[in-house]
């Protein structure tokens, strides 16, 4: 890992905050953005919090992201809405999309929003979270542009479509965050920063050969898809699915320049489980399930298998007990962006 | 793969139908359990076909299967409801709650049955195809028995939740059908029958080291998650989700012995796509999904990458015009089990 240094929360979010005004979102939305992209950061997911901004001011200036669009529904049958993004902030539409999936689904049990022409959401895991918090189950997904080679190609056809999986329950929600590629570009582009070799083969390098060497990966963008063949259908399924659902385009259709990734489909789908089960059944269910995995024989004696979020809440304390923790790359290149939109904080301000 | 034989497709069916009614299903139950897993094998899934019918009549001949329970609704809250497999045959319970769950989607956009102890499925694809002959998107899973370590861990606490995501078109439906392990034990059996090495390593070997001995991943019954702590995540979150929703059992409450394997936990979800495109719509869309992903540069001059479904249309085509491809120790299998059921036919008849 790089050098590294801890923002406190609250700091953190104020600073996003004025950037994102700077960037011409109003004053309600940029608000809520910062606390999303902050709490990315806080839960240490850094590859996709304040170290993305510069990419998102990047698209603002651009032209590529609307900074001003708000999410708004097109079509509806019964307990599926069909929203766009206007290519607004993908996060603030993604955001909106899962609100209303809650919505439908505390009248019907399930509910489902389908969003087109959307940007990129930052951190997938962030609408598991949210869903969770209000004591919905929830799964969603987006597709990305073509940046994963079907098992059996070595050229890009398909993206890396994170997916999401969130259980709630009152103590420690579970929340699956993960991407169809092994490893996310963001991950090896911290993995080749800081000159470490993956921990598994994530992709192929110039002789074709399998390779824990993050640059390989990058130089070749021949990323692995999870478990091989598997991982590469399901990344195609939940790209075709949520074009089809939302009206919008496929991961084909997009085009391969991170720069221009704009006109993403995503799939929202929440789940009331409080229709079907008391709070104590769902407690009970998830803790029984925790307790069998930690029971498993470990590997390495004393280091218990994980379930899906449980770092996350150890990070979280962590981060709002000493402050968050940024890679100083990142933070030089916020700093930068403060300056570049009028929002540095001024001596005594 | 070991010497092979074919039947023709009418035979195969018929022949499981009496094996079937000699085992206590109805006639119609019979009838339709029989289609299903003739189907599996037409479709080339040879492990779980009538390759698994011995297992299934042990289930029924110890009690732990109860051929005549029907599964039925016990609870319903808007789109979703809860029903019960009472034990009954996996498959009749399954088809009836994907059926089921398209009735509720014609309603309401989409709908989700979540079942309740139940038996095993057979072929997981079967619920895909199902709602694709339809028109319908789904997207289906069960729990399975622990028979997968969580990574990180060596003793098994997992199932390996095969999940399934199927979307309609009118000529070339997608069907997904993974299992959360990069192997299922049915093809690492197949694999030590005929004494090949798997593609990738599929699990861990006496010493602790990946490997690609099928032998071995049976002897230590360390398989390996799909992307390692990724299959890992999702196998965790999918039989909490389908437990939570069918107010049935998770992994670890199920017994870790195959003929004992009954209580599952499952979802059925269906999506109606035609409420929100035109079947041409649909049509264009998944051909241009198709022609990305074969356009792609294939890793072998001439074969290119392939979608999930794609391999399963030839040889359904092979098997109706050939014949359907069964191993000669499944059909031995087979044959034992029509004389012990009073089945076989007789000279003439």
């Amino acid at each position: 890992m790089g050098c590294m240094r801890r923002v406190a929360f609250a700091e953190l979010q104020e600073r996003i905050e004025r950037v994102l005004v700077g960037l011409g979102l109003g004053a309600e939305r940029a608000a809520l953005s910062a606390r999303l992209t902050a709490e990315t950061d806080r839960d240490g997911v850094r590859t996709h919090g304040v170290a993305r901004l510069p990419r998102f001011a990047q698209g603002v200036r651009d032209g590529v992201i609307v900074p001003d669009a708000e999410p708004r529904c097109v079509a509806k049958f019964g307990a599926i809405e069909r929203w766009t993004g206007g290519r607004g902030p993908g996060n603030l539409a993604a955001y909106a999309a899962m609100q209303r999936a809650m919505e439908i689904a505390k009248e019907q049990g399930l509910g489902c929003v389908a969003l087109a022409d959307t940007s990129h959401w930052m951190r997938a895991g962030t609408y598991g979270w949210q869903a969770t918090e209000e004591g919905f189950a929830a799964m969603c997904w987006t597709n990305t542009m073509p940046n994963l080679p079907p098992w059996g190609a070595k050229s890009a056809a398909l993206g890396n479509n994170p997916l999401v999986v969130a259980i709630p329950n009152e103590t420690q929600p579970i929340v699956l965050d993960m991407a169809m590629s092994q490893f996310s570009y963001g991950t090896l582009a911290s993995y080749r920063a800081r000159g470490a070799a993956l921990p598994v083969p994530g992709g192929y390098d110039e002789q074709g050969l399998l390779t824990t060497d993050a640059a390989a990966i990058e130089r070749t963008q021949r990323a692995l898809p999870v478990g091989f063949w598997k991982g590469s259908g399901l990344s195609f399924v939940l790209d075709v699915l949520a074009a089809m659902l939302s009206g919008g385009i496929a991961t084909h259709q997009l085009p391969a320049d991170p720069a221009k990734e704009v006109g993403l489909s995503q799939v929202f789908l929440a789940i009331a489980p409080e229709s079907l089960n008391t709070m104590e059944e769902m407690n009970r269910l998830v803790q029984g399930a925790i307790d069998g995995v930690h029971a498993a024989t470990p590997i390495e004696a004393g280091k218990p298998a994980r379930y899906p979020g449980e770092a996350t809440l150890h990070t979280r304390e962590e981060s709002l007990r000493d402050g968050v923790a940024v890679e100083d790359a990142a933070w030089d290149a916020f700093v930068k962006l403060e300056s570049s939109c009028g929002s540095a904080r001024t001596a005594g301000v």
